[in-house]
């Protein structure tokens, strides 16, 4: 193995204390709203919500309850992932009564731990003759991951250890169970891929060579029998869901078709795909491992040129919650789940590591203010899984082929995976500001915020995304000189005298200093040393791939790395009959008022075709002049049902 | 009830000898392809194909066979659509040896009949105590209604009685069974419209009043009380079909959800909805009844104004082959199932015998050369049930949403609707071309003939659809005066001077003489005298209301009556890069080789836009001249697999 460059060091979130004009907001709806939200569903505690019971399950397999497991064959890691997000809440904002809960939560998990470790309370409660057997179906090994990772957090946050044991006790436990068969052990793989970023976790926690090992086979071992889990099937005889019964070549929806070595392409569910990307990307860092880091490479290459939705979503199909074919990127009918690109946003952190690329950032950066960010609600009480480009009243939700695709968000659903990974992401947002790696500090995100890194504090300052003034303060801690790289997004002009930094006052070069998308500021800094970023936040017109179909002739609008979009709220009805001018004068203005109050706004002058009367005719329509207003796309589906569109045609051609 | 206008004489297919440039082929394929391979498929004669089993169905019914009903429990209208189509092959072709055939089909159908008059193999052979228990999913008013339109048909090709009397003591059994519920009869109407239009032809065949009454007692009664099919599904405590369980408000898929008076849009199941309106429209003409046309022209409105494809295709959704709502026209999820296409032309002909009016003849003629015409491949042995308006290799038939839409046409299905239809269609086409009505004779297709009519003979010579230039003769059965009326589609410009009738070598004044599409020429007629109506056809933009989503800042093309395509076979990969330039410059030459050959194609000077490399770029795509070869729609899919667009965006706006 060839080593790439020296390992990171993984910044923790109780180290960034984020005050930021886009994520504060995010964050205390993270905290105030869907977490308290979250455990009162957790505890069944809210009506007209579908039940959860998923602590009651832990009471129950613990021998506290009394009672069946009711829910998902995941259930579980629905616990686990709000406990994460909690450890991350807490971080942020210490609450003992919080703390206390979530402790006492913990007791009941490990309650509920089997005495040789094994721990899912599906089948200690309901079917405990048929642990381990259904890899592909059930779910223990996704639900293991999770905890670790909640374990891991929870230790971070807090220095208690109970449940990094507990997980610590189940990963010796999976260890002992799976492994090569010459070792005596089962060369069994996930059927939802987690687990490898959880023993990642662990090992990043622990220090211990044995979690990365487990995770490293569980890669490896992944595709290289395609037939692992039909023979898995025919040797137990029982499905748990018959539709994912996955016939060859159908093992392309795990990524269980071919070695990870050998995969070209992005396939199959685009969560399970991602989390294994993420797995890949982050033992890659940790060994230093470029073959993995290629393999990791093209399947990146893949998705963002090819799969990708202009917002960041990715999976355009419902059926598979799937990635399809590249170019194929339907904007009515996308999947584009919150959690697949909640999913990027955790590959990007991982490629950072690998490799200092501004592309890695860019696109992280577009997921976290776009296809992410649209998952929630303005208010924090609804939640999109589905992250659609265009809806039609009447054909959204409701036609066939178009049933996943809301027109608004729903409120929580009994599969509660986006609400929950939105939370533990944007709770945790502090920890993909920044990679530290040798004496170089990267800053991947201008998110405000003031962190505590190795060689300093670094305060910023930012009114991103809404203006380009980003401001770094830095206190450093020793004499000794660092580099500070932060990452100039790839929109900004670097050439033309709209992007400006200045340290102390003084122009830098920022051609000179710039590779790869960072800016590289290397000196024995002082305190009070001033790091000033200004750039031009021009509305820019974005043109998709001539091959993907749903965008000929079309135009979208970014300014900064927010995506707009046009709804009738703002532009009536028939968008499909407005056109942006091929010289387009668009204003970009603050919200003074309602729901959409401090976010930038645009206001275009473009037209609106006329037709003549009929449903087909040979009169060419006429356009008259019309004031468009596109607003984030994040925050669409905020002010009722209506129409809307990211993609409009342009005129001209 | 008022009445509208004299009550029309039906033409008979043997009155009319088709002799065109466009039809002559397509008969002839129905009749030397089609019906032989049908034939063959009915006997179980063709390896490869699924099983049929259909006359053996009645074999084992009528007690001359041994085995199990197989198929659907609608295959028994298989035989009866083939019957049909056989007596119209037999009107335009003798052919003794298949008469011969047919009748001892015939002879195995009358003696499957049970002695009660009931007939249909499934319930015979399989749930003898099942009868008549299942109108909503069991089709056995469905294949009555086929079966007497065999029986119509059969009786007017040869003379030949014994279907009719097979089918009238069938009637008998079902107007003693069905009716008031203050007659002491069951107040059932059927779960798929047909056997209404099979009703009214047994009228029009023998005369009898009550199978007029029978049939509009089954329109009328449909939709009086919305839960009858839930009734009926409790009484019985059976499904056969659990798909098809429909609760409320789902009885809008076969037109029960309120009375035929009632509705006001067109909704569900296409072929269901439009073999009622059929029905309605054709005992609207036969009784002169103008609150029954009135209720037919809202839904044809509805239909033609807002829910039909430009190639007449209709039914968009796949899910329930059904109407959806206003302008939801996807042409890459189109439905559009030849059978309703087809459906449309038997609607189109019954509005004209209401009243003559050229809006009804311009959709007959739509439908024929576009929608209906588009389901069998050039070779007369493959067939789309599906008619899509894009198709994209690798989407198109393989991904969610769009499976059902396949890029080129399969084989003989299991439920072989289409074919037969469409058999059925094009060999009585001669009946469509014309209405009498008391001393008018309405030509309402410009298809070249020799037509035996009331009062004249009358040939037609036509190069339409490829040329503008139709001549009528006319030889007159006896001296008395009377009116030809033809008409002239409406895409014609009759101001410009490009359009022009003469008689006898001297011009008609034909805004003069033009009344909704009919041009009305009344003399005393003589042999010899001849009408020829000449016209443009210069290539026409069509463009869509802007309410249609997928059609925004496109246009299609049409020449005269055909809708034009574009391929991949012509135009290489990626059609959406295409544009049609605002001012357009297409020249139409007749195709002179390969299967296309004798076909009118287009070739336009129009752009392919070029992009810059990247999935999503700031960079303006540029135009490059590039030569279009367009094809009719109708004949496309048969040069393999590609892309096909009828909608290419227009440069300028």
């Amino acid at each position: 193995m060839e080593k790439i460059m020296g390992v990171t060091r993984e910044i923790q979130v109780k180290q960034v204390n984020i005050q930021d004009p886009f994520w504060s907001a995010m964050q205390n709806r993270m905290i105030d709203v869907v977490l308290p939200f979250q455990e009162k569903v957790l505890n069944d505690e809210v009506e007209g919500v579908e039940k959860s019971h998923a602590i009651e399950n832990f009471r129950i397999a613990a021998g506290m309850g009394e009672g069946e497991f009711y829910g998902m064959v995941f259930q579980d890691s629905d616990v686990a992932k709000w406990l994460e997000a909690v450890a991350y809440a807490l971080s942020i904002k210490p609450d003992p009564q919080l703390e206390q809960r979530a402790d006492a939560v913990i007791q009941i998990i490990a309650k509920a731990q089997q005495p040789d470790g094994y721990l899912d309370t599906y089948f200690i409660i309901k079917e405990p003759q048929r642990r381990w057997q259904n890899l592909q179906e059930c779910h223990e090994l996704y639900c293991a991951g999770h905890m670790m990772e909640a374990a891991a957090a929870y230790f971070q946050a807090t220095g208690k250890d109970q449940l990094l044991r507990v997980t610590e006790r189940l990963a010796a436990h999976i260890i002992g169970r799976f492994g090569p068969r010459d070792e005596g052990k089962e060369p069994g793989v996930p059927g939802h891929q987690e687990v490898e970023i959880g023993l990642l976790k662990l090992y990043r926690v622990t220090g211990k060579q044995k979690y990365k090992d487990m995770a490293r086979f569980f890669l490896e071992e992944r595709g290289k029998n395609p037939d692992y889990f039909y023979e898995e099937k025919r040797r137990r005889g029982w499905q748990h869901w018959g539709q994912y019964s996955l016939e060859p070549p159908d093992n392309q929806y795990n990524q269980a078709h071919a070695t990870i070595y050998e995969q070209k392409e992005a396939v199959g569910h685009a969560v399970r795909a991602v989390y294994m990307y993420t797995a890949m990307a982050d033992l890659a860092a940790l060994d230093g491992d470029r073959r993995l880091y290629q393999a990791c490479q093209v399947l990146w290459d893949n998705i963002v040129n090819k799969r990708m939705y202009v917002t960041g979503g990715i999976g355009s199909t419902a059926e598979g919650e799937a990635f399809t074919i590249d170019y194929d990127l339907p904007n009515d009918m996308a999947y584009a789940e919150t959690c697949a690109s909640i999913a990027m946003v955790f590959f990007a952190k991982r490629m950072l590591e690998n490799n200092a690329d501004g592309s890695y950032a860019d696109i992280m950066e577009r997921e976290l203010y776009n296809g992410a960010a649209s998952g929630i609600q303005l208010d924090g009480k609804r939640y999109f899984y589905v992250n659609p480009l265009e809806v039609q009243p009447g054909v959204s939700g409701k036609l066939f082929g178009y049933q996943h695709a809301l027109a608004q968000r729903p409120g929580w659903y009994a599969c509660a995976c986006c609400p929950t990974n939105l939370a533990r992401l944007v709770a945790s947002l502090g920890a993909y500001c920044w990679t530290e790696r040798g004496d170089t500090v990267y800053s991947h995100l201008f998110i405000g915020q003031t962190a505590d890194l190795e060689h300093a504090q670094i305060t910023i300052e930012s009114s991103y995304p809404w203006e380009g003034k980003v401001c770094y303060r830095i206190k450093p801690k020793s004499r000794q000189a660092f580099t500070l790289a932060i990452h100039l997004p790839g929109y900004l002009d670097l050439e033309d005298g709209t992007t400006k930094v200045t340290v102390n006052g003084e122009a830098a070069n920022i051609q000179e200093l710039t590779k790869d998308g960072y800016l590289y500021l290397g000196r024995s800094w002082e305190e009070g040393d001033t790091v000033a970023v200004s750039f031009a936040l021009p509305v820019r017109k974005l043109y998709a791939s001539q091959q993907v179909r749903d965008n000929a002739g079309c135009v979208a609008l970014m300014r900064g790395p927010v995506v707009y979009c046009f709804e009738s709220a703002d532009n009536g009805s028939c968008l499909q009959s407005l056109r942006i001018p091929a010289k387009m004068e668009a204003d970009a203005f603050l919200c003074q008022e309602g729901i959409l109050k401090g976010n930038v706004l645009l206001r275009v002058k473009g037209y609106r075709m006329k037709g003549a009367d009929g449903l087909y005719t040979q009169v060419r329509p006429v356009k008259e002049p019309a004031e468009l207003t596109a607003v984030p796309y994040y925050a669409w589906a905020n002010r009722g049902e209506g129409q809307m569109r990211v993609w409009l045609l342009e005129e001209g051609v």
